[in-house]
């Protein structure tokens, strides 16, 4: 199911490709985020025009919303949709330890009670496979038990011995036809306990695997150090994967680690914001300097939004609330994620992805967010936060 | 500038063809309305799909946000929003009398308080066609004083007579090249003032004419009469356009009564609420009697939405809050209107309007609340309201 194409000679990049049942899938790729059956603002035809190959579902808000009867009377989630390309589902371990109230971890499963309502619902290994299933999803994860940035090391070593249990548990239950099932490598920062979880997880055998446990509220630098310390753990034939991942540079930083999977919310989410994505760092696009800027949010790009917009009319959007606004800040900052990829991708063909990455980073201006958590990673963490 | 092309033998309706600066107009024609610089959730591509030929600006709102200078600086508003087609504005005469706090009305237009921020500005035959010279419009209207329903018989005097002054004042404004002038009849329901106020608008000479002082809440039957009250003193020879009107079976009445051109907010305002409109009537797509109805809105439908998504899918998007719910919905409804008009078209064309009237009339169910305005109609007015 993965071809390894190529491997970069000045880092651990790789240009790889992905067979599922909806179509092929060029490494490294980025995932655009459908949560709820939907990549917010996005309609299909827009996200096929930027050059989505593959976007997320998610098994514990799709389970509560529409519900599993309709997902199964609809003929699964690309049917319900109207999604003709690759979906990858993920499990709802990440939620139910995120979002719902009143957990109740069990041996094979999470009791908890809806975000939504406040029904009692019961999430494990066989009933998010068993949803996945339903759902039709192309590639599914496994169910695990993803603890917050925080967590004690004690917390992480018990999330680590469930998420392995878990993942024995979710490689015997059955598939949809060709689905793939991701394990998922835990383990905080502590190298020893990523060692320890992805040994055990590459044991059982999965067609791809991912990095948990990331983009959990930690800082950039032990980000890093946890994909760092798990990658090597990872067999070269098969794709990886880090969740719920980053801003552009991180990406490419991503990328030079030998990741090859992404998704993230940032590109729509900001987009709501008034935030665009450049080569340049982030930009607010409601700030007054735009008033009268007649140029596209970036010369040169080839998104909907700077094919016919400009940063006035935009930032005008913005400002009076028309949904067209975020609607195309939307288009355009997940182009800009897309055709990162691609370009990543083409470099890494050509064999200049050093380069391009040194230009890449050289001219993004990442957050002052970020440079604050740079800082913070290199002196010892200020225990008051 | 207007081809009356053909006139039905069953009614009033009349087939025709509208030149402006930016392209030619088959009428009757239904005009979505982009008050602030943007059809409510649409883009120009998913507009001109659905074959819209015009669209609407608003000089109050315009004025305020993005402000003179912008649209100056852009160019005009088809180049600022990126509109190839013509566009028409309404003069700011309604906004100012709707939702301009503290009005004092004098002699050459209105003083009042922005909505915005309370800001004092004034609007006035002179400012009102400077603004929309400077907008850059293909049809600007005149700057009129649009009473309230419930207005006394002296305030709907004192209105069509400052109307009138209004008008003459508008006439000797200078205008954008091309730019063609449509005065407003007002006088509410009263057959005396509404032919009064048309022979006089109609005496300043302008290139089409509105019927104004609709669509200000009152029940339909008294709409109609005020349509009626004033038609058969236009020129046949001219445009008519009766100003934010109405529901779909409203319009073929109104079609019917000769008017020619119409703009509604209520596609995309209803879109937002997750009402569709049907030839059988609007439905609420919202409902729970949708969750597993995998059709589209409408059989047969050519819309985006139709010929991709189903009833299921759009109530839940509608349901989980996602954008991509209201867009489809915005797109269907303004879809449904512009098709409605292209059938009267081609049914006058076909000299069929008469059957097309009787079937469209027999199909589509109004809502309730029109319903009970018909009651209302029928007998003399409560004076309790």
């Amino acid at each position: 199911m993965f071809d390894l194409l190529k491997t970069d000679s000045t880092s651990k990049a790789r240009l790889g490709r992905l067979t599922t049942p909806h179509g092929t899938i060029d490494t490294p790729v980025f995932m655009p985020v459908g949560t709820q059956a939907s990549v917010k603002a996005l309609d299909p035809r827009e996200l096929l025009e930027m050059g989505t190959r593959i976007i997320l579902g998610n098994t514990y808000h799709l389970s509560i919303r529409p519900g599993m009867d309709i997902l199964r009377a609809a003929g699964g989630l690309h049917r319900f949709m109207n999604w003709p390309l690759p979906i990858l589902t993920d499990s709802g371990g990440f939620q139910v330890f995120s979002l719902a109230k009143i957990r109740k971890i069990q041996a094979h499963g999470v009791q908890f009670r809806s975000h939504l309502d406040g029904s009692l619902l019961f999430l494990g290994p066989k009933e998010s496979m068993e949803i996945q299933r339903t759902i039709g999803s192309d590639i599914a994860m496994v169910f695990d038990d993803c603890p917050p940035h925080g967590a004690t090391p004690r917390e992480v070593r018990a999330a680590v011995e469930r998420t392995m249990r878990w993942a024995a548990e979710c490689r015997e239950q059955p598939r949809a036809p060709g689905q793939h099932v991701f394990g998922i490598v835990q383990g905080g920062s502590h190298a020893a306990l990523r060692e320890e979880c992805a040994r055990a997880i590459v044991g059982l055998g999965f067609d791809g695997y991912a990095i948990g446990g990331v983009s959990v509220g930690e800082p950039e630098p032990e980000m890093f150090l946890a994909v760092e310390q798990t990658e090597p753990f990872l067999p070269a034939g098969q794709p990886r994967y880090a969740m719920g991942l980053g801003t552009p540079a991180q990406l490419v930083e991503l990328v030079a680690r030998g990741v090859d999977m992404f998704d993230c919310v940032l590109p729509t989410r900001v987009a709501r914001n008034g935030t665009a994505f450049t080569t340049q760092g982030a930009v607010s696009i409601k700030g007054g300097f735009n008033k009268a800027d007649f140029r596209p949010i970036e010369e040169g790009c080839e998104c909907f939004a700077c094919q016919r917009f400009t940063r006035a009319y935009l930032r005008h959007l913005l400002n009076v609330n028309e949904i067209l606004g975020l609607r195309m800040l939307s288009v355009h900052n997940s182009h800009f994620y897309l055709k990162l990829m691609a370009d990543i991708r083409h470099s890494l063909a050509s064999e200049t992805f050093g380069e391009f990455r040194r230009r890449f980073i050289a001219h993004y201006v990442p957050t002052r967010k970020v440079l604050r958590e740079r800082g913070a990673g290199q002196r010892p963490r200020d225990p008051a936060g």
